[in-house]
């Protein structure tokens, strides 16, 4: 999964949420330090109002994937899941900024830039390739509008606390019918995010496995369930569901009618994420999810 | 809590829930047989529509407490949850009718209706007090409407996975500030229903107790709470919340604005629940829950 | 369930695990703030081994009751539990300094002696009051011994993933028939303990209830259980059970046999915590169970 | 995973679990029927004492991979793991007769003997391949006895509520230190067993994987891992663990030493696990995890 390369890069892509002076002064620091080096700067347009002036060439976030060698995230793995939906398809390296912090996906810390940034342009550096979902909609046997994801699909009831009806499937094979709130399933990257908030387990990066969990089921008997990265998922949305939904990453919603199929399988593309020499997940585990600290009383 | 009473009932109303036959079926078959009886009759005005032809006095739901002494319930437990929070003011006993097998709250199958209404009239039967939650809005400092709830009260983000940021105190003191998809605050009655799809403990219906869960909880330290039945809980929306809302019941919303707080404690009414002699809350979790069902392999 | 007291102390019985030599640093450090007031101190038989000399009575713990009118316990919420079980009888008033930190019931951190106990003295403090339970083997119809424990009576298979087969009453009534590692049955000051780390809830040291928590259970469908603190608990175990076995605060053990039956109810004897006052329970469950922690990616 | 092959079998092992009349009856029903055939029989040498008269040839379980080309085990899935751990090295498949209705491994009810074995023997069957894993004890830098487990390798404190110290690392990158009572490594064979009971993940059988599930963990950020199915995993245990175990499968047991390692990965054999045409996973899971059943009460 991981391999250490020796590319270096030529030109790279900057890309940081607008709006928050944190991330804006992680971006001016990034572009400080890339200036000083012989990469090309290009900047997504957004992300350009961020610079009082610039002499950098700007374009669309997706079109970024064309020009650029490498694109740098700044903002937090909230950010870099939206980037990875639209760049995905170019395959183009990301690699992330994180505002504060350790991050899952965007390991590199603010006082950080210049030496892992450097490190990285260096050629010292690990892809790790992330898969992504897609998910597309079946109304009346006609397939209608894709979407991708990185972390997760959450197929719901569009209202919290009102239960729909619906039956899940494998590659085909019936796994139940359920009444719940809805269902998550999650790629090994999403393991740590939502689907763990609802019970799921968490997944190495490395896995080749999707989980499907469900969300407040009601009966007792369902657990999350672990398939094959390569499985066909498919929730069949029982007619008498009102305003059911499904949820790309917590970011994007595309509304649903009763009686309509999601199939949820591997998207073709994949996020290429480099980390800076010296990332491990695990460790990433213990300082984000707290496994030092431990219970008191007896 | 439970007390064998020899009190017998002359006016009985009858509810249920229009539009499914199973339940209209039985509706007439409690009617035939309270004919046969000295009781007197009044019908919910709604209900009153499954008789193609009565003689019976027809009422809105909430006037049936004034005249009657006894509401018959036709159902399943959702139905009750509603007229509970209708007729909790008038104390009157409520007896559900379960379209089929036993319901945690409507104990009476409609094979029994004949001996077990009949054992309740000539004065067998248990009254089960329960308490119902009073939720209500503080806005700017000043309260708004109020709504009650049998099972439980669940504030949450309005849209799902969609996390917000809230501070839950219980009788003034903090407990924690929280980001995720929402809260259930239920009764021991409601600890068998959603707030059991959540996590939450089964709670006896004797205990005097209410059950915080935390939907989806952004951390992985986040349990179910249990504090006492007097207990004041407040849960403060942050003034970011884009949408949010509380429930009662999984029946009834209420739109909530950031910032606002909502104050949750026990209603000063209680719902008088009525069962044959010999109901077991344990035997219903034992059929209900399917408690005597195990794993297999090894 | 706390209340503020004036009353002041004469003879403060003195306890510290021996062989520890933070503890041992904290007993000599309350001994000498001790004797800078007017109390008069008696040493536990066994703690006194951690003075080179000294002028104080001493006596074995069982008996500090008698003279004693507050024990100070040195060592953490462990050695609390031992000194509670031994002294619930006397009803003394213990308080307890902990070897570092917040912790549930040993309140007062090892720099904070000579303020915290000081206020106490001057009669700054609260009393809670804690029931314990009382775990009584029925063999044959015999009641034989029974032991005490503040946190939880755990009767379990004796050895690891080996199950047993079981039958729950409560009351009198069958709750379950389980196979099972165990069950665990705690107070609300045990279930930030054993009973937390097997699923239960959190339970507010005020309520007034006991929660019964099965160990892996061979079935997906148990779920933690909350009766009233004044319920009879009966643990039946079937015949065919190898080396059944109950533990008290997992401190103690006690050899069972298959057919045995172990009757779990609250214990006549409360023990009473004494807290400098400020304490707040949700206070030491943020700082204990790391409330504040968040989870990252998206 | 699963393949339809045409291979047909000529010399059969019976193997059955002794001294339960249901399975000696079940034996006693697949001889009848394997003798009506062309098949050879040969009997384990303890299942030969359920015949009380025969003339087949009969040897020790271990030596039945050298003649058999398909051994039929009669007895439950639990029956099933001894004769996979003892029968893996000789590839031989096993098909599994159940003492009564579905199982995970065992999926011939006993009274589809003659259609589902008749079924087998005309070529209609599929293997499914599980791994098994392979525990091998590190003391001292040496390695000493291993151990193989088609379900589980549980790592544990010996005794029951009796924490134990150790810590995780998975390909050699420590995962974390955590107290417990112990560890469950699960194969996805497994994890509709033990480690579904301590509230890890249903893995499909084609899944390659392993998962970790924490034994109630003294911390609230423990949760199931799931890692490749290649990963090499060790465990280390503390010095100061006084009586730690590990168990195979629920069956076998082997003392550690404070100071130990365990070692767990595949093992280099595989399990042949022989299926009728027509065997789903995910029904076996809606008959035995009771997938149907709902929760009542709104």
């Amino acid at each position: 999964m991981d391999s250490s390369t020796g590319k270096s890069f030529q030109t790279i892509g900057l890309v940081g949420r607008v709006g928050n002076s944190m991330v804006s002064d992680s971006v001016l620091a990034v572009e400080r330090f890339l200036s000083t080096t012989k990469s090309e700067i290009v900047l997504e347009t957004a992300t350009a109002s961020i610079f009082s002036e610039h002499h950098y060439e700007t374009m669309e976030r997706e079109a970024l994937g064309g020009p650029c060698d490498l694109v740098v995230v700044v903002g937090g793995d909230g950010s870099i899941l939206g980037v990875a939906r639209d760049l995905a398809k170019s395959q183009v390296p990301i690699v992330g900024v994180n505002r504060g912090g350790l991050g899952f996906l965007a390991d590199v810390s603010p006082d950080q830039i210049e030496q892992k940034l450097g490190s990285v342009l260096a050629g010292q550096y690990t892809i790790d390739e992330r898969f992504l979902l897609e998910a597309r909609i079946v109304r009346e046997d006609e397939f209608l509008e894709g979407s991708s994801a990185l972390n997760d699909v959450v197929v719901h009831a569009g209202t919290m606390s009102r239960m729909m009806d619906f039956s899940l499937y494998v590659d085909g094979d019936l796994v139940y019918e359920q009444r719940s709130d809805g269902l998550i399933v999650s790629t090994p990257t999403g393991s740590t995010a939502y689907s763990l908030s609802a019970g799921g387990p968490i997944m190495h990066p490395g896995l080749d496995a999707m989980v499907v969990v469900p969300m407040f089921p009601h009966t007792l008997t369902s657990r999350p369930l672990v398939v094959r990265g390569d499985s066909d998922i498919k929730v069949v949305i029982a007619k008498t569901a009102e305003t059911p939904k499904f949820s790309c990453d917590s970011q994007v919603d595309h509304a649903l009618k009763g009686g309509d199929e999601v199939h949820i399988a591997k998207h073709p593309h994949r996020l290429n994420l480099l980390y800076p020499l010296g990332h491990s997940f695990f460790e990433s585990c213990r300082s984000k999810l707290d496994w030092a600290s431990r219970l008191g009383n007896g």
